[in-house]
């Protein structure tokens, strides 16, 4: 839909979500348990999209490794997407980018899988230490269409609430179930997604709202036809607290434990840039962008007819 | 320059002129030393384009260490190429083409790393098998122009000749130095590329000096200009059995050994299409696919102005 990198211009929103996340890996990185040698170390990046969103975290956890490491020990990067992501821009960013990781040690080795993490993806017990941003928010499938909205937490539709929910915490377990094998025993992993807050509230409404008018308006004017709006769903959801801790309920699942959960509140960077510029112009452009690279290609996919989706978003 | 799996769609050429080498693979996974447990085997694929012609030799590289490993061991598939690379076609025949590796063997897990193959892009010591087909023809820099031809087998520029034949060689020192590093003790690397035949003879001479023709032609008619011309190379080369072993004179090359050369002329399948067919529109069509897949984008990349590229290589 858009040309090379354009996640990689409007990630600003998740980058700046993501820092205490970040600090969370340091410390996964000071105390996680080490492969002996000669065996691998390997970190794992699961959906990394077009990597610029993980350079800096990968840089941090290569750090917090390398002293207990030795200088001599090869870090295995793997950054893993859906086979539809564009790893050429990956590989461009992991090699030139001016934040990259790969300047800062010569002993680390990138590379890619292109496979969903809703399988296992990587041999059993290799991980040492995982890293996850802003990519178990989406489900592996669109379980029913979402008949009064496009994202399905300001939907009003009992069924289609349920099914979601259902979906969710299947596609939580099957996550969580394949990096248990995949991940070393003391290994550690740190997750950053999207929730809802402890008043169950998935924030973005204003965004989504707008987005849902809009595009209803579309369909009175012809633009779109009902049935397309019909299949248009943001595969996306926020889980509760309970629902991220439900399958540790009797402890362990799958070998894995439940260490910390913290919720919090996403530091919103474009309203930052309001609040000083007071430019509304600006601010409306910032998180149009962000949609535009996030949401819209998941919205064009419902379009029966696909040579619609240059004018759906246009350049 | 053109649509996902175009590479893929075009490469029957290369597929059939791999076949004896596929048979050298089978055996190196016969007998190449394998890591001991629980470090991974790790099988590389050094320049894998879009994966099609990866996947044959990959599941015969498979199906001869399986055995020796048991059905439980994890076996890496890493398939390498330039960052710019369509890694998705690459993933999606992976996934989806019926001749995958991946439906053969659940305990096979495929990786991408999208860098140079003149570094070290492993690391030490991992590789059990490795495996390159028609990549090491390609140098890691055109050196100079060629005034006289697009390919420069059939340039009679000493100066032009000379350079290439440096970088070639350098290029080949280096491309076995990093794999040394990388390869484990007792791994087995089968190679296959193009090479000049004990006449010094490359090949392919009509269709490269209609190719060149055709772009004089095109400069006399104001298409491209003289400049782009200049600056259009096909920045291949066939090696020598001797310029092949040069590296192996005084025995090992980094703790390498040349085990065996073999330098055959490879299976023409769109001749023998011919032979059968007589159909003269169809060989010439299918050439030109496989030039247009293989070397067009080569040369369009040397047009001053890039928005020409579009009509220099037609869709």
């Amino acid at each position: 839909m858009e040309g090379h990198g354009a996640y990689n211009r409007s990630s600003g929103v998740q980058a700046a979500g993501s820092m205490p996340a970040v600090d969370l890996l340091k410390v996964a990185g000071d105390t996680a348990d080490l492969a002996p040698a000669p065996q691998p170390i390997v970190i794992a990046d699961y959906g990394c999209s077009e990597g610029r969103n993980s350079l800096l975290p990968m840089g941090v956890a290569i750090s917090s490794l390398r002293p207990r490491l030795g200088a001599d020990r090869a870090i295995s990067v793997v950054h893993t997407d859906l086979p539809g992501n564009d790893f050429s821009a990956l590989f461009a960013a992991i090699e030139s980018d001016p934040t990259t990781y790969l300047a800062q040690d010569r002993q680390v080795f990138p590379s890619a899988v292109g496979r969903s993490f809703y399988e296992q993806i990587l041999p059993s017990d290799v991980v040492t230490l995982g890293w996850s941003s802003w990519a178990v928010q989406w489900l592996s499938r669109v379980p029913c269409p979402i008949p009064d909205h496009v994202q399905v937490a300001y939907s009003r539709d009992a069924e289609a609430c349920a099914a979601f929910a259902r979906q969710a915490a299947e596609d939580w377990r099957t996550f969580l179930f394949h990096r248990a094998r995949e991940m070393r025993e003391g290994a550690r992993l740190v997750l950053l997604t999207m929730a809802t807050d402890d008043s169950d509230d998935f924030g973005y409404q204003p965004l989504l709202d707008m987005m849902y008018a809009t595009l209803c308006g579309m369909v009175q004017d012809g633009l779109i036809s009902a049935d397309d709006l019909k299949r248009m769903v943001i595969p996306t959801v926020g889980r509760s607290r309970g629902a991220f801790a439900a399958p540790f309920e009797h402890g362990r699942f799958e070998g894995l434990t439940l260490e910390r959960i913290e919720i919090f509140h996403g530091e919103d960077r474009v309203w930052g840039e309001f609040e000083s510029s007071r430019d509304a112009q600006r601010f409306g452009a910032k998180w149009a962008a962000f949609s535009r690279a996030s949401l819209f290609p998941s919205l064009a996919a419902a379009l029966d007819d696909p040579s619609k989706a240059p004018s759906f978003i246009p350049a």
